[in-house]
């Protein structure tokens, strides 16, 4: 990759897996990292990301402070999933001329709501000569890359049915939150109406298919539904009562003139018993047109999240930089 | 895709099934057509794809003839695997400026070989204006493409392994022919001696895929063996007796520094019996590396091959079309 200075912008779980995952790329180099926590401001970006030895670089706030202080190229940029707090992080990044790599899901495919903030970016990248790019899993690959490219030997392509089943056990507690683990049935549908609850970025998935697959879909329809344990389940982070949440089974559907042409339904499960819940771990994606085409992605990269979504950031870095 | 005019050179089943999959497309118009095969020149295009109508639209040859009388935007160019042969057909209709799709396998990642040829190509491309592309299902998409995309989450890439099981009962004489189908053990080896047998494009995938992932194979090795049959088995084309070859097995390994990096199979068999045989038809691809990924494409693209390649060359027009 020659011989590029990154920035690491959020040094949460995605930004240390980020830090861990250049120490073997040559040509890369990690020369500022910031995030607002004081309990990191400080600190060794090693020690921080679990590397075993100092880095020399230490976490600092604000932004502006370090980047206007470092030379960098690129900043690889995970704060959030919210493109109202992430556009002004990334507004900023953009002012000092640095190429920018964002996980922020709603970045990936701007909806409606986020058409404003995304338009604004672009003329900023634009008019400052440095490029922006959101990247992710899911979204990203998984469930919207991934059956775009597998379309391509198709003729005709008439509807998308995409299914993602992953075990949320290993994950701290930000994700225990996000899937309403342990709450009452209740208190989940409060967080689903709050909007506190759930995977986001299906949204964004379904409407990129339908504009690359041409499905045209005039309606997206999102249902979020609470997994209730009929058992005692217990991860690192949580221990959940009989009758509590222990999972979401997050849906999309889109139609166009009436007819259901996307269907993409993403499960979140603690602990999952294949015998009691009835899930199998894995992706799987179907696209019904002529031929058919009919893919399974085995558990692995379902159950490596955090490692993949570093990885496409980084992966990423070489295309970006020979963008035009 | 706006309006383009476009020449489908050879008429075969993959011109044919090209033919017949334009004319759901808007903005595209067939408005010639070569061959060599002199009983299918003169003949309404329409007629012989199969189209149940005219296309007012006649075969002709030689090439040139068609290439200076009608404008056209696009060359589908469907003759050959072989390069020594394609070279010049894609060579004569860069004279006439126009832009080439081509499915030609060994045009796809030029193997040492074919390099002098590919990069002629190239340069009467650059000084023309013209842009030529080689795309396809296997190599182009199943073997390479697939496996090549699907690394986006890895940290690391130790090795690939990818399986392909067709069952090849529905071709004609011409496959037949490739796989050795009714030979003798003997027979098929001497074949494979010759070149005439086995499928080709799959040093290519292999070449490729080393190439876009890093691996650095210092060396790839092929080999072609022959299933044979147990049983009679009856095919629209074929009748094979007990103790012929009903199919063939190629693989290609490759090695870096002493280690196997790389391992490709392709399985076609006539009417596999999978009790007998022990072959689940479809594709299969392992990425070895961190995280790993798994991959399984269930038999239907596999089994509409010829649908798929004609897909592929016709769905690539618009990026053929918007490329500097």
């Amino acid at each position: 990759m020659g011989d590029l200075r990154i920035i690491v912008y959020g040094v949460g779980a995605m930004g240390s897996n980020m830090v861990r995952m250049l120490q073997s790329i040559k040509g890369c180099r990690v020369v500022g990292a910031i995030d607002w926590d004081e309990k990191k401001i400080g600190r060794d970006l090693g020690d921080l990301a679990g590397l075993g030895k100092r880095l020399g670089v230490k976490v600092a706030y604000p932004p502006a402070e370090v980047l206007g202080r470092v030379k960098a190229d690129i900043v690889l940029h995970a704060t959030t999933a919210f493109l109202d707090q992430a556009a002004g992080q990334i507004s900023g990044v953009l002012e000092h001329g640095i190429n920018v790599v964002t996980i922020c899901q709603e970045l990936f495919f701007p909806l409606p709501k986020n058409s404003a903030r995304a338009k604004r970016i672009d003329a900023q990248a634009v008019g400052t000569g440095a490029r922006v790019t959101s990247v992710g899993i899911n979204p990203g690959f998984i469930m919207d890359i991934v059956p775009i490219l597998c379309s391509t030997p198709c003729w005709e392509v008439g509807s998308v049915l995409v299914r993602r089943n992953v075990d949320f056990s290993p994950y701290g507690p930000d994700e225990m939150r996000h899937i309403g683990a342990n709450l009452t049935e209740r208190e989940f549908r409060k967080g689903v109406r709050q909007g506190t609850i759930g995977h986001i970025g299906l949204l964004e998935t379904a409407a990129m298919v339908s504009h690359c697959l041409g499905l045209e879909a005039d309606e997206l329809r999102q249902t979020k539904e609470p997994i209730l344990t009929v058992k005692t389940r217990q991860t690192p982070y949580v221990s959940i009562a009989p009758g509590r949440v222990c999972g979401f089974k997050q849906n999309v559907v889109g139609f166009s003139r009436g007819e259901k042409t996307l269907d993409f339904q993403m499960v979140g499960i603690l602990s999952p018993d294949r015998q009691v819940d009835g899930i199998e771990l894995g992706d799987y994606a179907r696209i019904n047109g002529v031929p058919n085409v009919d893919i399974v992605i085995r558990e692995e990269i379902s159950q490596k999240g955090g490692l993949g979504t570093a990885a496409v950031a980084v992966n990423i870095i070489p295309r970006l930089m020979a963008a035009p």
